[in-house]
């Protein structure tokens, strides 16, 4: 039988969820139009970091507006792109005077939504620039990362570029800020089995009970091959090989080298246990460990999800100091927050 | 089919898990002896604060160690209490020599285990107090609270008792600050489906797939009723109501009246979404508001989990001046982390 979900109109779930979140918020949010969220005080010539997506990926994106983050989001339906209207009430909501800033994972739907409603805000004088979010290396070789979607390697990312709009001058320096945190971000996904979509109860996606899809995207895009179920001591190295070699391959990029600080990101894909990030992180740090890559800091958790998928990822992003400096900057929001510095800083 | 686990030996998921959790702290935390973890620098002199219980409800306890938070974890093996000797390891590391507190979930293992390790700690010469965290209104009546389980309502208890004891002078002071927190602090659970037991894949209990588990523990212990499936809109005011109730009932408390202050906590279980715990708390704060019960802060998240058990819980604190004080400092953990002050402060 399907996932019990607790709702109430199943077509209305993503505006509810958005009401919620603002109530989760307390103030420090406040909804925008028809399905936007944004910060209640964003000072006057702050360039502006807006992100958003489909619906149903709970916390993210939406729960990643916060203090010293995203300044706000425009939110779609579950698993749909935010349409340009909504695109528009939300740069209109975070944009002070100095441009606004689009970073947004790679996908297909939700580009040509966000275009559009780039064109419109231009239209009323709006100066907006977007970078894309395209982390996962199973989506596409190196050589074309324009088909490459964004998965969980968000979370840095905008944590990253959210602390660079605290103090960046200009779009055009906060879109070079950003153009790196991508470029140094690299994940890996696997999923052990659907989650289910909340109008039907139908899962996402099939896939045999006795397999892992390596590689496979958050809504079941394919990846690069289904394997046998296996132990997490056996899986992490294999992901973890995967993004080490894209780092190899990739002319953009150095590869990973003994002595190069890391962030760490384990993600569940949803009904994946913390349990099991941890026992999967215990093993990565010794990979890591082997190799000499200092891990400057560490996420674990659900917050790139769908549902009740279960799976995880793996999300590795490439420091330098400028990078480790806003990362260190504090933040707080619905799907991450943390003191200033880092954890064994 | 069972749930798949991304696991090596289902025997050994206890220790692996504790391992790449102390991982996850990157040099916040140590290892202790076989199942334990304390944070590393615990200033001589503090009052500390020890956390514990069985595993597989990650992020708590053991995440729940950190900045402004617990000193030390003493771990259980999966869903089983901490053995006493696992409890003296803990405090051990933990004790600065002026008396540890032992603050965890009345459940009758670990009463009966942590109660050994503190006779074998007083005979080392530490003075340790224990207080019992039991939040759960439907497992006994308000004339009962011995009877009466811990469950989510943990996580603001113990974030407001690590704050305290980074102050606090005395072991009585924090004693009777952390049975302040617990005497405040009142959650009611729903389950919808269980989780499964790492080791055999069995499920942790069984209810009918048209039915909603009401005051239902987090291992499935029986709770009040079992009700037909709902809306989000429908369960909430009942689940709240109980709440209220129990403040109404019990002589040891006041009521929850207009102009009141609380903290007010969603927590999933392990599967429940994100999506559902904002929709949920979108019309908890609906009810809260039309009784003028005013939100000082939202918690949200899968903080206390049972695998990939599917459930919710509402945890209220109701908060006076110190309770206040102690929620705004800020902390660092895994399962819980913040900024200084508040959502909307």
């Amino acid at each position: 039988m399907s996932h019990k979900k607790l709702i109430n109109d199943p077509l209305k779930v993503a505006n509810e969820l958005v009401e919620g979140l603002v109530e989760a918020y307390n103030g420090d949010c406040v909804h925008v139009g028809q399905r936007s969220l944004a910060l209640q005080h964003i000072p006057d010539g702050k360039v502006a970091l807006l992100v958003g997506g489909g619906s149903g990926h709970e916390p993210i994106y939406h729960g990643l507006v916060g203090r010293n983050l995203a300044d706000g989001a425009a939110c779609g339906d579950i698993f749909a792109a935010p349409p340009p209207d909504i695109v528009l009430e939300a740069t209109q909501a975070v944009n002070k005077g100095n441009g606004v800033l689009y970073l947004y994972g790679n996908y297909a739907g939700d580009v040509m939504n966000f275009d559009i409603g780039a064109e419109l805000a231009a239209d009323e004088g709006v100066n907006v620039r977007t970078v894309l979010i395209w982390d996962d290396v199973c989506s596409a070789p190196p050589t074309q990362k324009d088909k490459r979607r964004g998965i969980a390697g968000l979370v840095p990312i905008v944590k990253l570029v959210g602390a660079a709009s605290q103090t960046a001058k200009t779009l055009d320096e906060l879109e070079a800020f950003a153009k790196k945190a991508v470029l140094f971000t690299r994940s890996v996904g696997v999923s052990m089995s659907p989650g289910s979509i909340p109008a039907t109860g139908k899962p996402t996606f099939d896939i045999d009970p006795a397999k892992i899809g390596l590689g496979m995207g958050i809504h079941g895009e394919p990846g690069v091959a289904e394997i046998p179920m296996t132990t997490a001591d056996d899986l992490t190295p294999r992901m973890l090989d995967l993004i080490f070699e894209d780092f190899e391959k990739d002319d953009e990029v150095e590869a990973l080298k003994a002595g190069d600080e890391i962030l760490f990101f384990v993600n569940s894909l949803g009904s994946t246990t913390m349990m099991e990030l941890l026992i999967a992180l215990r093993k990565a740090r010794q990979v890591l460990n082997e190799k000499g890559i200092r891990t400057y800091d560490v996420i674990v958790g659900p917050l790139v999800t769908c549902q009740e998928m279960s799976g995880i990822s793996f999300s590795i992003t490439k420091l330098d100091d400028e990078l480790k400096q806003a990362w260190d900057l504090p933040c707080q929001s619905i799907c991450f927050s943390k003191m200033e510095g880092r954890y064994g800083g």
